[in-house]
């Protein structure tokens, strides 16, 4: 039998039920010499934006053909479609509901396709294990994405670019808290962020560092996290928590 | 070498201490060629219950022949017995505490084997590294159960069937309550819960839908859930909270 | 191709986030046939004492050649040295901070290496991803520690044996709190430690149990854990939160 391409799961199911678990038994079963990689199950449920930084910050570090399986899906059993997005290395199937957006906007010339329902019953609660799961083995077993469906055409988002501040200032958001209480935005930082601040509600940071241990005691500090993406942190203290700043929220980047 | 079959773990270790991990090093040394997959290690400390619940929803998605490994055992190093369950598809091994209750209720003609104690040396704190994991691996790798010691026989226990009501009612109990806060019962649902009312308390549901989308904002509703048990949920909020509903609670099914 | 050593990881990057799948990407481009393994990504944020317990109850159940990368890095991006241990049987990745110091401790004649920086442009802030993956899967393909940098010496640390206490008396500390509330310590427990008492605090215990199941309801007991060091414990009751014990707090173990 021929090794088949790897198979990467994200979703909101979390680890403690057996959702995640029961996808893995499916493609196990269809799919048994895809190696299967948990990216993250513990995304907030129904948080597409989160989703959508984790797929893109990871994604371009895994092997060539890596089928990523995303379902970050409230609209379950409902009319939303099931997207599949090929670009040149790897297939991506999603929700389209967002998730898929980073990598559609850096992708321009990527053919979508709509995944056709099938036509068996399945449940409509849980389309990871009857849907997704079943699908993403298929494709990691070689079937041709344009095989699932019609073409689409998927709605992209890029990442903001600090390089390019018109009038000297951007907007940008919150696109993720990590563990560490790190706040990740959705603009691109340049390599050395000092130059530049950042304001989230009343609050400024302007200090930068190139390293988290480097940023000293106490007070915030930007950072170019290692996606590229500007952060603001604090040395062995959760930022998000210090500046009570939360995902999604506003922030105005400009030069000093 | 043969591919050895899939070893699926399920424990209430968690994933911040070494003891799943320690577990699955025992594995690739005995059973190198066995995949091994996490069903969960978020089973609430001693929930006999809720383990019983996770594996019965997912065992049946994984290969023929995997081995299911599950470790919930307050009484390790003590005498109650290990106990081995072999179904036409699928080789079980547990404390026979009650974990295998499903799948022994659903599997009657299924064999059963208490494990036999090794003889050496073991610890009376991690039988998961000292017994079930070795036991695992030497069963993934072709072992035949009734070589593991004396046959027994295993409670069984059945998921309540909604549709044998008599009287117009049935109880049943809250199995598991899900990350989103979904209240998991053992009662095995019509395709289509309306038309039946369900209590917990004090309170009463009977609004149901086919999907968690369609179940409409702020009010509970009654689901059939993607393992056929019947749920009570609410859209994007936990209906456990909201409920004020824990594990073990007693609920009442009846026709409305 | 030929099936390379298996890869455990251990970090305090949590599962949230995609900080250790984006590891296991460049394990899987650069190692495609190495297993990789999580022992564990919940290490307290910084906690080296802890990471270094978790590596050291569990690495030797692992296969013969299995490369351990362990990521908790606070100096990350920083001066700070990556070290590679080499045991007889074992390869041991980490920033030189004390993660390894117990396999140190007790591999007095392995060889360490300092590992030499890459010369192009890695990033500062994910080491993880740019520096600690793609060595350990080299060394999982075979590359010799001898070859990563210049030969070094780490600091060791050795487990506090009860059974040679001076004076009746012995000092150590609590290297973890486990998931069920098991305070285990840096002791080295006899096979009984009936005998003994330990002071933490202004808490003396001095009952003990071959099991958990055995210690009683109610009172914390000392029993020998898996990995043969002395640990309080409450019978379905977490002991660190009963008697408020955290991890760092100095214990003292004495004769009855």
């Amino acid at each position: 039998m021929r090794r088949s391409s790897p198979i990467v799961l994200l979703t909101d199911f979390g680890t403690r039920d057996h959702y995640a678990a029961t996808m893995k038994g499916v493609l196990m079963s269809l799919a048994p010499r895809s190696p299967v990689v948990d990216l993250s199950h513990g995304v907030g449920a129904y948080d597409v934006d989160g989703a959508a930084y984790l797929l893109w910050s990871s994604y371009r570090y895994f092997p060539r053909n890596t089928v990523f399986a995303a379902v970050i899906d409230p609209g379950v059993g409902t009319s939303r479609r099931i997207a599949c997005l090929r670009t040149p290395s790897y297939t991506f199937l999603a929700p389209d509901n967002g998730v898929l957006k980073f990598i559609a906007g850096e992708s321009p010339g990527a053919a979508a396709y709509a995944v056709r329902m099938p036509r068996r019953t399945v449940s409509s609660t849980f389309h990871g294990r009857d849907i997704f799961a079943p699908v993403a083995a298929r494709l990691a077993r070689g079937l041709r994405p344009s095989s699932l469906g019609p073409k689409i055409r998927l709605q992209g988002e890029s990442m903001v670019d600090a390089r390019r501040m018109r009038g000297g200032r951007i907007e940008g958001r919150v696109l993720a808290i990590d563990r560490f209480g790190n706040i990740v935005t959705n603009v691109l930082a340049p390599p050395d962020p000092a130059g530049i601040a950042v304001t989230l509600g009343r609050r400024r940071v302007k200090r930068s560092s190139a390293t988290y241990a480097g940023g000293g005691a106490g007070a915030a500090f930007l950072i170019r996290g290692s996606a590229g993406l500007l952060e603001i942190s604090m040395n062995r203290r959760s930022a998000a928590r210090a500046l009570r700043v939360r995902s999604g929220q506003k922030v105005i980047v400009c030069k000093v």
